[in-house]
């Protein structure tokens, strides 16, 4: 609630919102960055869970500092604007996927301009942002890649009888962009088979990257200007989070990842970005804080050279 | 898996089925109780994990005494038969209920005259079997009650965007049969508007059962000949089942309902049932324990008539 | 945060407020009901953790149904404000009371005459609106009593070296007001003595409330006009809160609670409450969801009189 | 350890024993009661745990009351002693009953007229405290009758192979006492029929304990003057004790299981106890709680007799 | 169950087998792997839960990939059937593994040349297939080595009492075999003396284990042509494994485990293998998804030369 | 308790002191160690629980073997001394961190030159023994520098209304000490500008640490003779200890840290430690197990000169 002006004063405690930032900080009119809370969750084979991704996310990010000392500057001062959560419709998949497609839409018309992320959430929402981005950049001529960090190519033609699964999610859009994978470790023969027949999609599997950032150059050669990111957690090695639906052993690190992402925003034009597939483990809020952190070091990376350094 | 014959000897943990039966005891052609899992989640509000509701339940079942103080006697020598869990496709809960109800018919033809206890998943999946037997019990001339054991009235028309919600599951069946409601304590002003404009409803709240049985002479009074039971874990009060996912303090305790549920069983023709909306707390088995206590409870007094004494 | 207009329709979560309330239903300006979180934990001895109550209490409460079917109307119409949680300082607990009764306070001036519910947090904090409502009596020439559901009286000098510690707040009010106590079960000898001398302390011992009501017209006889109701949840049962520091077995019961209440509000004039010590457990909510229902049935017997019923 | 005299004076938490008595009242040489843990988990059939029950159940002994508000009086003022856990030895269960066997006698002898509670650990440790006594008594021509709470009778010649099972504790030392076992509600019909044949055993089912306590009285005059109990908590309802191994529903609540206990202490000599098969679950300690409190009950209700009174 | 087959059709979850595979998949006569489930669990030291899991382990294996991208090929065609859960006597651990190696024995003469994955359980039931391994072998003239990999060399004489523990396993097998243990962080110095001391013993410390795989010549050097497959998941670090009895930190990492793994099989012939010692913590999957991948990467590693490439 | 001489020959379990050694090796006359757990927690930001980790240490430190494969030696054998756990007065910070160095003066008196290792707790209990052994050292005119291993600077002037804070630890002691912290990667722009300014405070961010150990030297080219070492848990990565209030991705691993306190304990004189913010999850002992390695670790490196090598 607005808290009323007779009370202002009071020593409140900070406000539920990405970093915990006040009015100001936070003003959906001033902010550069919108965070988009999408809790939805239907079709997760194992475990389930991601629909607490969102709260768990804001919840730790409200204890993450400001300060950035890789960056040596305070990120948060672009200004970042938390939505309430989106219910999506239970009629359906296909209904909510519509849904939101209208909703994120109506969210780029009303704030033009802004860094958006969306939290997820399970991976099946990724489709609708992304194909509201392929559409905008298509009208200018342009191309979008999708630069997705993941443990699974998710390029089933369907999943459990549904073509809007979280493992289907880019079989949703790959006749619409560019797409290139980091950190896959499990897919399926048909998905190998698509993935080697298909001019645009390029996989780096995770058995692949070594010691050494060599790995990146070839990352950064397949992916285009125009780049909208796309971050399943279980990307991650599940020492880092365990926290996902089918945690697969031989994952990425923290340090290569960020090397990567900085390299990305500073080198293309980024978008938009999601975080998706946390099922927060009660009483386990590590990879909460991690994903919290992921987010604000893409917000840090993307309005890099528009902030002060706070030297000293 | 079938134990391969030359490895029959060895000492094998109990079967994965309900109650641990042997190939004999839960033969599918001889067995006149069938029990069919239905790990269906897709709208449950609040934390979810009806998905692991049957597999609990089973799990837990195997470390039930077959024998039966209260009816001196063993239930399980009617035969009870464990199907596999039922996998309802992702592309909506319109097509899940219907692929539901198409299974289930195709179950009761293939098993003519058992008694099936169906084991959820969300509260949504019950409209299935309750048409299924309307259907039929109407082709002869008859018309089907369905006691319900729950906390929520679930007559919302609509809920979270869905017709097909746990929350409006008896608003699918209401215009078919005599519903008959008992530990009602939470519910929408619409649907208490709608209950007491319904002939066909009758709602006994948990707030009215008092000590002593006289309530159940009124339950008695407003239940027809012919009975499908649905028991949704959230009746019993949160001490016995907090494992669900919106436990309403005041709720029913276990002799009473054991007392009533009994004489539903002596005095009516009891067609079928399901236990619905357990969600596992892991590290939490009691109120598996007392789900999967409560299906063998139902099994004695189906067939309490048949089943010799042990005596002694 | 508000939602910025052009996104006004879309479909948003409830918001985090006490039963997820609209902007309207929850307007501080016309709410007659104030919810006041003060998540504040220092001295608890054994686990901790109700720092986390507040939160854990309104997160539960968005479930709970607004109609109340045992008044047959739906309480939340007189309109409830949840303010943001208050943060006390960590200077001491001598310094964190003070700022809670300047809060308290300056709360009281800015919304006279509502209904203030606080939400703990540790025990401690309850001297504070005590003592503010002591203060606003006395200076009218009347008595505050201060009615106390309790599994300890809480009546100790100091613990561990505090005398500002969750077991010693009731000896911080007591020559300030009336305690009647209920439900009490763990003491100390020297709190027992002091129990037996002292005029103005009655304690009814869980040990002694029996079936039937008839404890109830005893404890209606010790307490005054003017009443500040305090509910420290390990009243209850630990089969129904097992959330708590220190869980004593043989507590109240669910309907007696609500009997005693409803009749204390109807035949008293109750000025403000607060519910206390909830520890919440980790993927464990059913006691959070009770914590919630008992505020929300404090409201509705509050104003019991003033509300219209559904009828039908 | 023991502190050092120069440190003496600190602020120490209390010691790890039994209520967390200092040396005084711990002292083994006075102590009128000796605590002995033996945490003894071998065979237990569902999840395990009992080898964490006595250090859960002291843990939790240490926030207990010394005051006893039933009796008026402090028991702890007798003197408690806490034995460091036995560790019985892995080589079976057959040696690691007779080591703790030759353990107990030599215990007795070290320590005779102590009033000896043994906190287990599985079941299956019972049988050796029990035949040490039935022995002693035998010597002076007395007969032993175990008073046996329990959910099962544990009556099976043999479980999974051993005849040293939890599950088979009462056929090892049938034949040696009485037995009058009270709560139970999951048995074999073989156990049944055993129960029926045999005239030393007499079992109270937990279906058949009403409101009114004249089953007690039946109780009583089956129990003859030379008692031992053991008491599985299992015995007790779910909701109160869901840390166990199998726990049924329909169980012994807790002020009938006092007043019985407070009885058959006053009229019988109880020459030893124990309190068996907890099984604690991480993050819920409220069972913990209620097993270390039916400790102390047991030991205020043992020497009500020669305690004063606190009055006041 | 066989599924009757009038009910065929239906959407049926995923068997309960080792990867979820349909019944010719998992045929056993045509399977060249066959996976033995051995849930024992007697005499871990702390914690326990061992005896959970198998069943982890194949509940998690039904979510992994078939595919595997390493070796571009989907190992499972080579057929894997998964026997049930073997239960052995509780009459004690000797007994326990004479019943265990006479079950085993019986299991390779029922099916000759398959490749046997035990799944423990605890480490003491590695003995019985070593034993019947070194026989087999020995009667050929050939020697076996036990490659271990485990974070203590289990190689004491006795444990609690008993020679037969978990911590004794290699002791019972030393005086028959070649013994190379790797990724060693944990032994007595009892233990280090006979290390130092024994000709068959090579122990590879995890302090050792530097990057770069120059040590895993070292390894090589000592690994004889006939291998048995000993594997504690303690062996990894409890980043990757934190669910088991001793987590010992500075353990082994994924990839180069594999790395390890591949050349030994590649190289050597391995007849048999085990992975015991997981003791799934509730809600936290992530170790059991790491362990049923592990023994799908020995199958693959197994099968390598046999299996077709998917190619593209 | 002390055991009573009759009873000296039973198989007791291993004492509850660090490593569970017996009676002569945990003399306090003749140790070398002292362990002082101090379980204080008043002012922690997320979650709190770190009152619960000095006895999760203690408790894991028993199942560590006491033969360290590293050193090649016993470092038991030096004598280690487990105090019981100091209560702190809930009176406020500022008085239980006096009440904390009145208690450390008086340790150090009482025991001169042993190792005393305090366990927290939280890091606010670090100024007390600080300050006790900067005074020390400054009255023989020499300086102390403490070697803080920890996520965050902990430099804050205040935090949350209290200058004793856990995030203040730091401040309360820079004007006495020269700091050198190692693993930070959480701090504000203010800490950072601090840093930058004063002299005696030298930070090693985690970003900054790679491969290899020259980082190494430029720490010890900052730490003078004479040091003091505060180990806030939180320093390693969460992928180890995920148990701590704010986890940080990115931070240390465990060699890395061992080979620098191997340095540092060689090469300077370490006159004390503590370990500290360890908050216990329940059901994951890793991190406990990993902190009380990390304690004998430090003893070991402390006495390295001093222990016999096992040789063999």
């Amino acid at each position: 609630m607005r808290i009323p002006d007779a009370l202002r004063e009071l020593e409140w405690e900070l406000p539920h919102n990405f970093l915990g930032l006040d009015e100001k900080g936070s003003d959906f009119a001033k902010a550069r960055v919108v965070i988009l809370p999408v809790p939805y969750e239907a079709t997760t084979s194992f475990g389930g869970g991601t629909g607490n991704g969102p709260s768990a996310i804001l919840e730790a990010s409200r204890y993450i500092e400001l300060y950035d000392q890789e960056l040596d500057t305070e990120p948060a001062n672009v200004g970042i604007s938390t939505l309430p959560a989106l219910s999506l419709t239970g009629a359906g998949p296909l209904e909510a996927l519509a849904e939101l497609r209208a909703s994120y839409d109506r969210l780029l018309n009303a704030a033009p301009g802004r860094f958006v992320i969306t939290l997820g959430g399970e991976h099946s929402i990724t489709s609708a942002p992304v194909l509201a981005w392929a559409d905008r950049l298509h009208a200018e001529g342009r191309q979008l890649t999708v630069l997705q960090f993941d443990a699974h190519t998710d390029l089933r033609p369907e999943y459990e009888g549904s073509p809007y699964s979280h493992a289907s999610v880019m079989s949703r859009v790959q006749d619409r962009v560019e797409i290139v994978a980091v950190g896959i470790r499990a897919l399926t023969s048909d998905e190998m088979r698509l993935v080697r027949r298909a001019d645009n999609i390029h996989v780096f599997l995770a058995d692949d990257i070594h010691p050494g950032d060599e790995w990146m150059d070839d990352v950064m050669s397949r992916v285009g200007q125009d780049v909208y990111i796309t971050f399943d957690v279980d990307a991650f090695d599940p020492s880092l989070v365990p926290s996902t639906g089918t945690p697969e052993p031989g994952g990425l690190e923290w340090y290569p990842v960020l090397r990567l992402l900085r390299r990305v925003f500073a080198e293309r034009t980024v978008h938009a970005a999601d975080i998706v597939e946390l099922a927060p483990i009660p009483g386990f809020p590590a990879p909460d804080f991690l994903s919290a952190k992921l987010a604000y070091k893409m917000i840090g990376y993307r309005f890099d050279r528009d902030l002060p350094r706070i030297g000293g």
